[in-house]
């Protein structure tokens, strides 16, 4: 079988899938869920030892060990992997959900009712616990998923992928709902793309170059999940004992994930009450400043922040901090670098605040808090498989709901349309 | 300035309206629609004119009458497209509506508000009152547009363009905020469909060819307008007057248009005391009938229906019809040649409308009424820029809710995350 037939294959049974799961009922998918975590954790020495299989061949190709730490499953991580299936079979089944309904002046009854998306396709990156979280998800919202994950986790994914789609298919979930791509060629994502008759949506998530490649040769829906170039923006009116706990709490807390600061823009008004002894704290923390050159004037220890540093996502204990002049220059700098996804402002002015809400066009603008709270479980949608930065279908968190559609349901007695 | 410079500066002034215009108060954009309105009612004989040099060019080519009527304006059209803005001013401004809030365990109070979705192309054929339509619909919403409209349509559609642009700027419309794409080369489309940076979305609507085209070429989000190859299953259980009706309004009333029924399926079990009273009416309205074979022992009139037609959106009065065993095999029928658009059972079964229903996956699905409904006016949206026959972001007719995103807001009081 040649890829491009592997991947034709793959699709074909998907979209088989795909049908019968639309109209199962919520106990035989929560039946699913609970038979799918009962198998990973049963199987737990399996896993462990795949991963370690994976570890290894990284450690040999001298990954770095940020990746090796997403990499590594524990038996900790696998029992975290199992329970959050459970907490999926936990949340309410979002499918045939009348999302609203009212009668026409004619009588016909319509409902807008939620229905599954179809087939969906997630490529991710290293951590193997999006393969378990990602088939939940999907099982959970009635629709078909093919997985692929970093090459990388490979011996991880498809032993997690293979445990998690015999259980479901135990108890009743039909073959094909739940499958992984094993060819680690790139060559065989972009086969998938062509596939828009079977396929109805993908999800990226990873670094950059991963999405732009999706969002080139595609020719099904993407939705992005680009990362993060959060800002935090301390206004003249800020409090500033809020101010710092914000900031603080937006970088430090945990650098590595798409909702932490990268830069910090601060009013000229206050830069020199607040950002000397803020600095101490980041400094003490370990965190690697860059400024502008008003800031390096305030703060010796700062590196000079070149134009790149207002465009990168560090993911790290790196901060870039820059004095404007007012409210509409923070906001002019957010809309040139930011990413769409989580902007902050920190203000007692109802004025700031209201035109920071208005004006910032990301998925999630705060006041007086941190961004850090860019989260579907923090939002109290349960579960989220990402967090999307596009603005079709789709913005912020993404939980069950966001991978629904609806359709149209009309009961009439016989209504004709007279013009 | 070459085809892609013209077509990236259209896209780069698009972008920059669209920062003014998600944050105009409602007031401004009515006032610019009424605006808007007036001047193509003062201009009422520039644009006939206009519109008669594309009638004559059309002509010469000898184009056929179906398309000369939709190119076609006359005083009454004219008219009609005027108080059509006039209609959208009235409608609630969907922007900065709250869709839902809520608070959660630490009193973050986060809200879902409803924020324009930014830059959108639109692009159609032959009929001129879209390009006023779709700007309509675009402004109010908050969103820029681009308008590409068919090529034997560009004299009425650039000085429509002109007339309403101009209209809306005098009120305080940016500049931008409502172009149209004079080249006619299908290159400036493509060209187009490469500026995913600046362009949002785009909207297609057409025949089959051009939306296969915009999705292949499409780096852009795109919800596809396919035209609709509607169904109409009569059950056993039919009360066959009611059936009748029903079916008659479905083929007979607008055949041109895409919510028409082109396949009727009728059950065995009545299709004798059905069909033969009915195709009389049928072929008394002009109905040229193409049958199974099994259909054609019942209408000695009707030609064979060959596998082409059930896969043809006629757009005429033709009807396929097709006898089937039961409700399986008609929601079978559905499922391989419909559109996805609108099909409906005529059934008094509970069960049967109950699993048509459940079963049957198009944007709408009827019991007992005409698939005529399916219109953003007769669903009670105030007006529509066409119906979606995708699952992403919009399914079914589209308004100006659906020409939307959102964005999370979310206000606190110095809240941190603490893990």
């Amino acid at each position: 079988m040649t890829l491009k037939e592997e991947m034709f294959h793959i699709a074909m049974a998907a979209r088989e899938a795909a049908k019968g799961l639309a109209n199962l009922s919520t106990e035989v998918k929560n039946k699913a869920l609970i038979n799918m975590a009962r198998a990973i954790r049963k199987e737990n020495k399996v896993i462990l030892a795949e991963n370690e299989i994976d570890i290894k061949e990284a450690e040999r190709k001298g990954i770095s060990r940020a990746l090796l730490d997403r990499l590594m499953l524990t038996s900790a991580r696998v029992e975290e992997i199992s329970s959050g299936l459970e907490k999926i079979a936990d949340l309410p089944d979002p499918i045939g959900e009348t999302i609203k309904s009212w009668k026409t002046p004619n009588d016909l009854e319509i409902s807008k009712v939620r229905v599954p998306i179809g087939v969906l396709v997630i490529i991710y990156e290293s951590r193997p616990n999006v393969t378990v979280d990602a088939a939940g998800l999907c099982l959970k919202s009635g629709n078909s998923v093919i997985l692929r994950g970093g090459s990388e986790a490979t011996h991880t994914n498809v032993i997690l992928a293979h445990l998690i789609s015999e259980a479901a298919e135990e108890v009743g979930i039909p073959r094909g709902a739940i499958q992984i791509v094993r060819k680690v060629e790139r060559k065989a994502v972009k086969e998938l793309l062509g596939l828009s008759q079977w396929i109805d949506l993908v999800i990226p998530r990873g670094g950059e170059g991963l999405i732009r490649m999706v969002g080139e040769f595609s020719t099904i829906p993407v939705i992005k999940h680009y990362q993060g170039i959060c800002h935090t923006y301390i206004d003249e009116a800020a409090d500033l004992k809020m101010a710092e706990e914000i900031a603080f709490n937006a970088k430090v807390s945990r650098p590595g994930v798409c909702n932490a600061m990268e830069t910090l823009l601060v009013h000229r008004g206050i830069a020199k009450k607040f950002l000397p002894s803020f600095s101490k704290r980041l400094l003490k923390a370990g965190v690697e400043i860059r400024g502008c050159a008003e800031t390096r004037k305030m703060i010796p220890e700062a590196r000079e922040a070149v134009e790149d540093d207002w465009k990168t996502e560090y993911l790290d204990l790196i901060l870039s901090i820059r004095i404007v002049s007012n409210l509409e220059a923070a906001i002019a700098h957010i809309e040139k670098y930011g990413s769409g996804h989580s902007e902050a402002i920190v203000t007692d002015s109802y004025r700031a605040a209201k035109n920071f809400l208005q004006v910032v066009d990301a998925a999630c603008v705060y006041v007086n808090a941190s961004t850090r709270f860019t989260d579907g479980g923090q939002f109290g949608m349960g579960a989220e498989i990402g967090i999307s930065t596009d603005k079709l279908h789709a913005r912020g968190p993404m939980g069950l709901e966001e991978l629904t559609s609806y359709k149209y349901v009309i009961q009439g007695e016989g209504q004709i349309r007279l013009k």
